[in-house]
Formats: C-alpha cells, structure tokens, sequence
C-alpha cells in the first residue's frame, strides 16, 4: 500500500526523459512551426507520433511501477517513509527539469518560452494540483477507517469516472456518446478484472467511506484535469519550464506531508531510513512516470492518461504471470475483454464525433 | 440443471398467446396491407409496437422461467424425466397453435396462408432444429464428465457469440463495428454477472471440454438462426402453421428422447411420475417462452432474442433480491453495467449502421 501512495502523487509531471525529449527536438525541426501549439493543422503527423511515444512510455512505466510494487512485496517490507520518498521523486523531477532546461538553452539560447522566470500571474496557478494531491494523501490515512486495503483499489477506478466528468466540465471538452459508453466500460472493466473472493466485502462499505471515496476520487480527478489546464493554457511554453513551477510547489507540499506526518521518524532514524536498492528503482521509476504523465498532458490529455494507465494494469498483470507465476483468474479476462473493446470503442467514437 | 435442459430446448416457438395474438390482430387491421410481410415501408410502426410487446413478453417469461427454477430448488428435487416434461412442452405449444389457427380460420376462413396442409419443400427443412437441439441435449450429458455445473453455465455463454457469428454467415445480416462490439461486451458482461468464488475452476476444463462446449454453442446458435431462416423464409405464411410443423418434429425428436434416456423410469414409474405444480407451471412457462422465442423470430431477430434473454437474466438476479432474499455481488453490478451499455451501443449502433 506504502508504494501506491507514491504512485498517486505524482500526476503532474516533467520533460526530461532523454528518449522523448530528443524525439520532440526531431518532431518539431520537421515541422514548419512550433508544433507545439495544439490544434494547428500543421504537423499533425509528427504530433501523433510524439503523442503515439509518451502515451507508450506512459503505460510501460506504469507497468513497470506495478512490478516493482510487486517485486518490492515479496522482497519483504521496507519500513522506509512514504513522504521521503515522495519528497524524493519531487526533487529529481525539478534536477531532471533543469538539466532539460539547460541543454535547450545550450542549444536554442534562452527566449520567452524556454526561460525560468515567471508572472506571478503564471505561476499563481501551479500551486493548486500539488494542494489537492497533499489533501488527498492526507485523507487517504482516514479512509481505512472505513474501507480495507483491497477495496479501496477496487474504489479507485471511481477515478476514472471523475476523471471523464471533471474533464468534460473543466475542459469543456465533448466526449461522444460511444467516447462516454467506452469510459463507464473502462471503469466497469478495471473493476472487473481485480476481482477477487474478497472483493464483495466493499459493499458493506460505510456511507461515509463511500463519501470520502467519492471525494478523493474528485480531488484527484481534478487535480490531473487542472495541471492538464495549467500546462494547455500556455501551448508555446516549454514544458520543462512548466514543469519546473509544478515540481517546485510539489517538493514544497510534500516537505509539509513530511513534517505532518513522518517528522519523528526523519528525526530518530534519518532521513534515509529503511531505504534499499528497490526504493531508489521506484524512486527513479515515479519520477520518469511522472516526465510521462506530463508529457501526455501536454500532447495528449487526461483521458489518453487514464486509458494509457489502465492498460498499464493489464499488461503487468500478464508481466506477472511469467516474472512471478501469477494466475490470471476469469475475471481478469473478462475485464481485460471489457476494457480492450473500451479502448476499442474510444477510438471508433473519435472518428465518429 | 435438470429444469436448464427445458430452457435449452425450445429456442423455436408458438404463437397462440392471447394478447399478443390479439395485438397482431389489431395492428394487421391498421395497416393498408399484410405488416408481417418484413421490410415493407407500411405499418412500420405498429411493426415496431408488435416487435416491442414480442421482445418484453420472452423477456419477462424468461425470468420468471428463472425464478420458478429458484423456487423449485428451494422447494426440494423431484425425480420427475426431464424427457417427458419437454415432451410435454412441445404437444403443449402444438396445442396451442392449432387452438390459434381454429379462432383464425372460424375469422378469416381457410387461406393459402393459414392452411395447415403443406408441401414437402416447405415441411422438409422443419426437422433439422429439432434434431440440432436433440443432439446438443445428448451432448449435454457427455460435458459433464470434464466440467462441473457452474462452469457449464459460464460456458453457455459462448452461445451469445456463435448466434452472433452464424446470424451473419447463415442469414447475411450485417451488423455495425459499434454492434458487434457490443455483443463480445454482452457475451462478456452477462459472464461477469454470473462469477462467484468457484468461476475460476472453469479455465481449469480441458482441451475436450472447450471442444464440447463449442460444439454446443454451434448447434444452439445455427438451430436458433436456422429457425428464423424457416419462419422468415415465408413472411404471409401464418406463425401458427409454422409453429405447427416445427412443433410436430420437435414432439417427435423428444419422443426419441425419451427412449434413449428415460424409457427404464417411465416404463417402472410412469410418464408422470415426480410432476408437481411446479413442474405444470414450468411446462406451462416453457410453452409460453417457446411462443415468444417464435415470435421475436418472426417480428424480431436472433440478436433481439439474445439481448432479451440476457436482460432477463439480470433481471430474475434483481427479482430474487426481493423475492428469496438474495444478495447481489459487485460482479453482478459490474456485469449489469456491462450488459447495460452494451444494449445502448446496440441501439446506437443501429443509426449509425
């Protein structure tokens, strides 16, 4: 449980993945202009190439996240603090920004786009998504009060669908009809293919679990659609400059998580305690997912993440069969066949809009 | 299961069930000239009225087919043949038709439409649903050597896909890519509505047991696709009549049945022997069913009939919540939903064809 809460911090992201950032760089030298701007006719090729690689990087990552998770569990339990951790990624984002930043202005001299100096008028924003995630891991402590481990996974895909609402309403952006059936079979697949003999018990669940699931659900939701506004709202704006204000306000929020909540155990036994070669690999893991997160909000959108992320799960559960002698169970395979015909459905429903 | 096999058996149908009858009746009389011819631009909308009535009328005899099997099973077993019921079931709906075609004839005299005499080109390709559904019956009892019960109703799923595929191939229907998408979700959700903590031991059945339960679903889908093949192939030719002849072979083909499986106990115990009022009240549900399954082929289709009968499905689980105490499991609402876009996509999916 430790590792997931990494995991759902870091929505926002960064741009220095060496991989994509260098394929942007060719992207855009092909292109007549910047590429960059959304919705321009020109390079739509290139764009949905470049959008084609981080939503792919997404999805590995994410697999990959979710093997380590794995891996991290049969290894035994690390008693390190979740909130250095996440302090961690935070920093290596805002180091990877920077060392994006400065080979671009190696390469390109520094200009309005690509500079580190801001308005407060800009940056005013940047603060909001780290906020709602800080009060959302800070709720997640109480809602096992209410709900066990294993049903709050299975509450979690209520993001989906907070994701698809809070989009449609903050975006303003229309999904089709098809779009919208394909996004509640998303949820129902995810859900579905996590099943287990225990999976029942999360309907015995509280009403106030119930309240506090819906309204994580809606903070997290909100706060991924509102970085995505954050970083549209500015197309030309280098990403890692955006990135950088983001990562800033994210360390800060998560020293605050570190003082709240882990403040006596960073005093008594350091800062590094419990730390292992797994936590660094998931350290450096959630920071890359997080360079991917961003990255597809800034060529793709909230709804590329959620479908990208969702296959992610799928994909590590097949990994799993043969790294760690899982069994899929039917319900996996039904989900799996949902949530296929899901992405299936979304793309069809595109074209049909 | 005994109760099952009846189900399984008559997929064709009957048409002397008063108010729908009476409903033709009243919708024929509307439009300027026969609406049963199909296809024709006139009274598509009484059409449309008769198609609904058919649909609701097998979808609410199917659950309460459902439910009287509950009810039966709670109340006790009872040793009666399975053979004979269906025996019963078939004269049952032979009865009725010719009860249907005397009111008819008494109204609108004797017609080439409604004559009971027949040619041999009409009546020769009467048998073979009969006989498809026989055989897969025998089958029935040779699966149960590689798969347990509740694995054989997970199985039975399949037949949602093969009426699917034979629909197309045998009667050249087309369905939409949003269509077909739809049907792999119903097939797909009504299995996830039916897990349950054992579903799991099914993907342990082995290489003969898929094999048979393939085979299965083939005869049951190309018997139910043949079947509205025969009664479409003559739209002004009364249903009565139809139902008639398909109802005189099926007689027949149980006959057959009863003498291969239970001519031992009917010959030491007797033809009624184990009935109650449950069972008359099956037998009676059955014949009303086969009815309805006749008419949707008629006015409907096979695809129509599958959804209805899926519908009917989640329907008996929501009615047994009341009615015996049931308790519904987050598979079941996952599943729901499934089944529930899917019948939305279907629709929509009909416009955009």
């Amino acid at each position: 449980m430790e590792y997931r809460r990494i995991k759902d911090q870091d929505k926002d992201g960064d741009a220095v993945h060496d991989d994509v950032e260098s394929l942007r760089e060719k992207s855009r030298s092909g292109s007549p202009s910047n590429m960059v701007a959304l919705g321009g006719g020109a390079g739509d090729r290139s764009k949905w190439k470049l959008k084609s690689v981080v939503t792919l990087a997404l999805t590995v990552l994410t697999s990959s996240q979710a093997i380590l998770i794995v891996w991290s569990k049969r290894a035994g339990k690390y008693e390190y603090s979740v909130t250095t951790a996440n302090f961690l990624v935070e920093a290596l984002k805002c180091a990877l920004s920077l060392a994006a930043l400065a080979r671009i202005w190696r390469k390109e001299g520094v200009t309005d786009d690509n500079r580190l100096s801001t308005t407060w008028e800009e940056v005013s924003v940047y603060p909001i998504p780290a906020a709602l995630y800080l009060i959302k891991n800070l709720l997640q402590y109480y809602i096992f009060a209410y709900v066990d481990a294993p049903g709050y996974q299975i509450l979690k895909n209520l993001n989906i669908i907070s994701t698809g609402v809070l989009y449609r309403i903050i975006l303003k952006k229309k999904l089709s009809e098809i779009q919208w059936a394909a996004f509640i079979l998303l949820s129902a697949g995810c859900t579905t293919a996590q099943l287990n003999s225990n999976s029942d018990r999360v309907l015995q669940t509280p009403f106030q679990g119930w309240l506090m699931a819906i309204v994580m659900a809606l903070l997290s939701g909100f706060a991924g659609v509102y970085t995505e506004a954050i970083i549209k709202k500015r197309p030309s704006r280098n990403i890692n400059v955006q990135n950088f204000w983001l990562y800033v306000f994210g360390m800060a929020f998560n020293a605050i998580a570190i003082l709240v909540q882990d403040f006596d155990a960073v005093m008594n036994e350091g800062f590094f305690h419990g730390y292992s070669l797994i936590t660094v690999l998931m350290i450096l893991n959630h920071a890359l997912s997080g360079i991917a997160v961003s990255m597809v909000m800034k060529y793709a959108d909230n709804i590329v993440k959620v479908y990208s992320t969702s296959v992610a799960m799928l994909l590590t559960a097949i990994v799993s069969v043969f790294l760690f002698g899982f069994h899929l169970s039917l319900a996996f395979f039904l989900g799996s066949t949902v949530v296929s015909v899901s992405v299936y459905l979304h793309s069809i429903g595109k074209l049909q809009r």
